[in-house]
């Protein structure tokens, strides 16, 4: 896959909050302090900007978000990257325009998705964009068509490489934002719901996380058949949204028990029930099932439990993960289900198919993503923690806009603010841990002894792993 | 359900080979060697026939097959009942013509199927018949009505009670063999084509035991769906009526291993699989499904090995017993479920949406009903055999038409026979056992202890094992 490529052309790490500026050789250690001009980054999103002497190969340069290692936020940096990427025969280049978030990523970034390479590598599994240049084979696409394209790993970059059959043309009227939200979401609803779910007029569908990217896709499509009766989970404050959305009842796990709340309402259970949480949450999903019940679970947000690995989080989902014997299906006729787009990326056919029915209810005006926010390259760490935080309702976005001066310097404020904060964090550590420096690089170890700290920050941990776990996805 | 209220009638057990003459009381112990005269057998089967003082509740008489106990094919005997069942609120009495034999009804004799209530019990999951008279509320039958009925058991008697709603017309030109041959075999091969299996154009499904009553509806209901490709077990001397039937690809799993096969002609896999078996066969399945491949397991035949319950057997079973682990299902894209109609009764509205299908299928010629053969109440142990030693292609069926007195004869000869060749096992057993009276109730004790006996037998056992395990259902 195209994606894999983009390593290649990968230069060492600079800070989040930097850009280095354009050079013509690959730097091996980019300043650290220098806060760099507005019109670097301008040439640098602008390939035609330098001299003309230098073939283009060369002088290319484009920024993109790198994993430099699982971990924290800040395990993401933009760096710039040189020199065009070359096209194999059926592939497109793209100049991208904005890049969709997906909880593979976040799960990537603490090693926990098996789909992205190691290290350092450019995630990002969506975006939108025009199409730059064409390989050789390619007859479907030209240059200057907005796509929406579909990657195992690799978009968070300002010019991305893929399969041309990766790529389905924007319709009229949608914007780069909506199209960078909609493939990853859309698909997984879509294929849970009409392939696995085999939903039909009259059902009732459990849509859990229901304010995040997939649950506004699932209860979209939900209403595109008749009479299906969405129940919903979010919190409070979510509610009024997502039952203008589509949500017939809409469920604050966190003060009631969702499995109650549903079966006031439906006593026999659910016809459908999409389960991104995954431990003992699919268990509770399997029991509400009808019978002739579909249970879709598609996801582990219970084993994300802070910024990084946790592994106790881990360790819980991986001993509630469900497991299920034939016999009880047989007599309980009921199925169960598993999906992750993510390795599904061999099936360009069902892909494609998917997204042309996707792509008619678009035109059709039965469905519209929902963008929760906008964050430039230089903010994917703040746009993931918002994920990760469950405060979004719908979709966040990557937009390869330049970043305004004086946001930049707000940013860098911020940065400063939040570096500082680590240095002391760092200094208490210190004082525990004398290879403190060897430990940063093995986050595993690093995250078992984190056991042994403070019994305040221990306990901080646990809070929230208890308050936001259900939410978003 | 109905069928609950008929054991109340019970008389005692006869042997199979004999009808006992009608009588005003219950017979506690009816005679054992005496052979019944043919008018007492059409007395028997026509109410009428009496005297008119004696109220017809009275002398109504019907003969019903009943399970005495669990065990072997002896365990099932023909007894007269008496007295007119009385029907409540929405339920049918019908004159039953013909009864078809499931998979379940071969568990259910060894004590494996919890759906039966314990013995004595009349079997029966489906009939066909006349209804002879509606209880109040009954508004959409009618006597005179030619119906077939689906109910949890009851039904292999000569005049059944089921609610009104568990009973479905006869359309034009079907036999009553036909119709009881209908109900279990389709709904289920169409609930788990349609509703689990999503079953859509250009896919490819393998049909287990192809030749059994599932195997041969399945193939049926796959070519209702365009481009369909249908891989198909069975032993190869049914392969040319499979082949006719439909399937696309006919496989010798005694001869071949049916997963190499499927994988040189689709090696990507299946997209659905129906999955009879059970135990290590499921496994199988699973690892020949595509990414969102179904697979729907609805049976554990190979738990059946031999006529009386096989310790060895279901614990093999319920060792390989799959088990699936959520990530599994979410990595491979897969679906697995399960289903058993008996499991199903409460859901009147599913069964009667896929009926309808059904029924609308068989009017536009798309779908027939396969006999392999009928016979007689009095020769449910070969009728039984038959299908459990996997020699039926299509539907066994009990007709409950008197049976010619010359057949009665040779019947008679035959069960002679048997029953000699029974006193010689039994003397064997009994030279190394004492306390064989005993067990004869006993049959789970008995199956361990079987394992002590002579190696020859044992062998034998064995072979039986290996070699009809995966035909027909």
């Amino acid at each position: 896959m195209s994606g894999e490529d983009a390593p290649a052309h990968q230069q060492n790490a600079v800070d989040q909050k930097q850009e280095t500026k354009p050079t013509e050789e690959p730097k091996t250690e980019p300043p650290k302090t220098e806060s760099p001009p507005a019109a670097a980054a301008e040439a640098a999103a602008t390939p035609a900007a330098t001299t003309e002497k230098v073939p283009e190969e060369e002088t290319f340069t484009y920024r993109a978000l790198v994993l430099t290692g699982y971990g924290g936020y800040d395990k993401v940096k933009l760096q710039v990257k040189k020199g065009k990427p070359t096209l194999k025969a059926g592939e497109v280049l793209v100049r991208v325009k904005a890049c969709g978030l997906n909880f593979a990523d976040l799960m990537a970034r603490q090693g926990l998705y098996d789909r992205l390479p190691s290290p350092p590598v450019t995630p990002g599994m969506e975006c939108s964009g025009v199409v730059e240049a064409v390989g050789e084979e390619v007859t479907d696409r030209k240059v200057g068509d907005k796509v929406m394209v579909l990657n195992r790993f690799g978009l968070w970059q300002e010019v991305a490489v893929a399969p041309a059959n990766h790529t389905f043309l924007i319709p009229e009227g949608m914007s780069f934002e909506e199209a960078a939200a909609l493939p990853v979401n859309y698909i997984t609803a879509y294929m849970m719901l009409f392939d696995f779910g085999n939903l039909r007029p009259n059902q009732s569908v459990l849509v859990h996380a229901a304010a995040g990217g997939v649950g506004i896709a699932a209860t979209q499509l939900c209403k595109t058949v008749k009479d299906v009766t969405v129940f919903g989970t979010a919190s409070a404050s979510k509610h009024e949204t997502i039952t203008q959305g589509g949500v017939t009842h809409a469920i604050d796990y966190r003060t009631k028990d969702y499995v109650e709340e549903v079966r006031k309402i439906s006593p026999k259970g659910m016809d459908i029930i999409l389960d991104p949480l995954g431990g003992s949450d699919t268990h509770k999903a399997y029991n509400l099932l009808k019978p002739m019940g579909k249970l879709i679970t598609y996801g582990a947000a219970n084993m994300l439990a802070g910024q990084k690995k946790n592994l106790l989080a881990v360790a819980k989902n991986w001993y509630h993960q469900f497991s299920i014997h034939t016999l009880s299906l047989i007599q309980g006729n009921k199925s169960v289900c598993g999906f992750h787009l993510g390795y599904l990326d061999g099936e360009t056919e069902l892909i494609t198919e998917a997204m042309n029915t996707i792509l008619d209810f678009y035109k059709d005006g039965k469905i519209k993503p929902r963008i929760d926010s906008t964050w430039h390259l230089e903010q994917v760490g703040d746009a993931m923690r918002k994920m990760q935080e469950r405060n979004n309702i719908g979709k966040v976005i990557l937009t390869t806009e330049p970043m305004p001066e004086e946001e930049k310097k707000e940013e860098t404020k911020k940065e400063d603010k939040k570096e500082d904060k680590k240095k002391e964090d760092k200094k208490k550590d210190d004082k525990k841990k004398d290879d403190a420096k060897k430990e940063e690089k093995k986050d595993d170890k690093k995250d078992d002894k984190k056991k042994e700290e403070p019994k305040k920050e221990e306990k901080k941990e646990e809070e929230k792993k208890e308050e936001p776990k259900k939410e978003e996805k």
